[in-house]
């Protein structure tokens, strides 16, 4: 998408391959800086510290951390040791682990001299692929935005809430929950956005809010904790929220929080819709609660905040009570009962194995090897 | 409640009654520091930018500054005066207008010369009702406690969940949710507290937090995001919240994202009890949601926060995209259905007309006036 009407992904080769340069997406909205990725070392960072962040990007920059790592040793050890260095990184987002199977599958039979070349080639499909499957999402869940203004008679915006961010900045390019509202946008259909702010690390306030702005899209930000009473007063007409690991019944492993709006929706009558890729879908498991691994993060992520001075300059601040500890899940899990349907690049099905199952018959075998 | 050794309570007498003095509650977690409240105008701006809050101690402060206005001035005119003033200050907390209709019949019938003297008499003893309610309400509340850690088979602490700050800050001394939480901690029952942070104005962080650390109560803060995924994996044994308004019917209002807690408590069999002093039910209305009007306060509240910097220095920052508008809904209301029981100062009783009535007989048509 655009920024200062310049058309940027989130990750791009640079210098004809011999690094690659992504958003540094830890330092805005304050600055908008690239950052520079020339081992599978720095994309190991990248992904840890969340300079790159959000499930599709997070498996994009894993598979060009294997490429980096190629090119500098291309033997077997070194192919294991690049695999286990990034899957490493954070446990949630199973793109991660998609993409880092899929490189090493497609480069363990290569002679070693083959590898590099090759998962250069294979990083550049992986995001063009993301790209392409967060389109379809965008034209699927358009549709959704399409018939909730239709129920409106055509009055007003259709108001959306999203939690986290999910747009273009989560993906390489488009976005995921996003990206039906940044085409409804285009496409004239009035859209207004509540933007949940996302404690602790704020991805709301700070990226989706950014982004929206940045394309012109109508937008409030709110604290997480204003969603229920937004949908109380009739003030949210549909949610839709990206995940970072659904099961094959439904679940939907999203960002912590995403949980409490999926129950006020449900109590409101409103509208939950969860945008995925298919790469997002984790076939080997099935109860969410149960099975999916949740990141605990740092504390100080709770207890200190970054943020722009009256002059500009970007400081650090300690907001909580000193000496008070903190705990910090990073995601919780939306049972699938809650979740209205799925929005992915193939269609919209019910979030349950026999909805996903419709949509992609026969994957549950093939990706549990 | 001590800090540092010291009993205090929030508001008090200064001067042999020529001021009253308050905590500055703008100023915690980083500064304790104390403010002088001279006339009924500060009291009203103590009120509005709330260097107090808490629906019990928003209720004293707006006595005394009635008292602080016939001091200067003692006539009808005066006395009107005095209570426009006071009762626009803040539209949501049922106390403020409850203690300042008590206030003014009680003045109003009185010669001019004698009003001043009363004032102040009066603003005492709601202030010590206040105390011996919240004692009161911790005593309730402390069997529900207890009779959790029961439940435990007395093994490991009982965890405890609350938002906001309905602790001693938030009212004269004690605390109205938090009081039970000390008299547990202090009678031996292994106690542990979620302290959820409270966005935008973050009172659970800086308020609750620094409470609870200073009296030696185990705690940690977390995102407003985090109570559903604790819930769902067994880490909250019960749920207590203060309340600025409850209705006859017994639906609460609350700080902004009470409502998803209650979801989330009801969602996993999570007792959620809301504590409250009589002074706090409207005994005039009966939906909550339809009918209770909702503060809504300034943007900047969510997208700038006050922090502390490595030199201890205090200072804003802005934390959200530049240009993003924001949306601020102090308040919500959690339905009576999802409330397991209130905690008054009477006993415990359900949330609903019979609960009240049971504990409060023939409170409606008296304080319907």
């Amino acid at each position: 998408m655009k920024v200062d009407g310049k058309h940027y992904r989130t990750i791009w080769v640079a210098d004809g391959g011999s690094a690659v340069e992504v958003i540094d997406q830890t330092r805005l909205p304050h600055v908008f800086a690239v950052r520079r990725i020339e081992t599978a070392d720095d994309a190991a960072h990248a992904i840890r510290t969340m300079i790159v962040r959000g499930a599709p990007l997070i498996g994009a920059t894993a598979a060009y951390g294997m490429a980096l790592a190629m090119d500098r040793a291309d033997d077997d050890g070194a192919l294991s040791a690049a695999y286990e260095l990034l899957v490493a990184t954070r446990p949630t987002a199973i793109n991660l682990r998609w993409a880092l199977d899929r490189v090493r599958a497609a480069l363990a039979p290569l002679a070693p001299a083959l590898r590099a070349k090759a998962a250069w080639v294979l990083a550049a499909e992986i995001c063009d692929e993301d790209v392409a499957i967060c389109e379809g999402i965008g034209r699927n869940g358009l549709e959704l935005i399409r018939q909730a203004h239709a129920r409106k008679g055509g009055q007003g915006p259709v108001n959306v809430l999203t939690h986290c961010n999910a747009g273009w900045l989560a993906t390489v390019d488009w976005g995921t929950a996003i990206a039906p509202i940044y085409m409804a946008h285009d496409a004239g259909i009035p859209v207004h956005v509540w933007v949940d702010e996302t404690r602790p690390r704020n991805q709301g306030a700070s990226l989706t809010a950014w982004e929206l702005g940045r394309h012109g899209v109508p937008h409030h930000i709110v604290a997480d904790n204003a969603g229920g009473h937004l949908m109380q007063h009739g003030l949210v007409d549909l949610c839709i929220v990206g995940t970072d690991r659904v099961t094959a019944q439904g679940d939907v492993c999203n960002k912590i929080g995403t949980y409490l709006k999926a129950l006020a929706a449900h109590d409101n009558g409103v509208p939950f819709y969860v945008a995925l890729p298919s790469p997002t879908i984790d076939w080997t498991v099935a109860d969410g609660i149960r099975e999916i691994p949740i990141e605990q993060r740092a504390q100080h992520e709770v207890t200190r905040i970054a943020g722009r001075l009256a002059d500009g300059s970007v400081v650090e601040v300690d907001i909580a009570a000193p000496g008070s500890p903190a705990r910090n899940d990073a995601f919780d899990v939306t049972p699938a009962r809650l979740v209205t349907a799925l929005v992915t690049e193939r269609g919209v099905c019910a979030a349950s194995r026999d909805g996903l199952d419709g949509l992609f018959p026969g994957s549950a075998p093939r990706r549990a090897g």
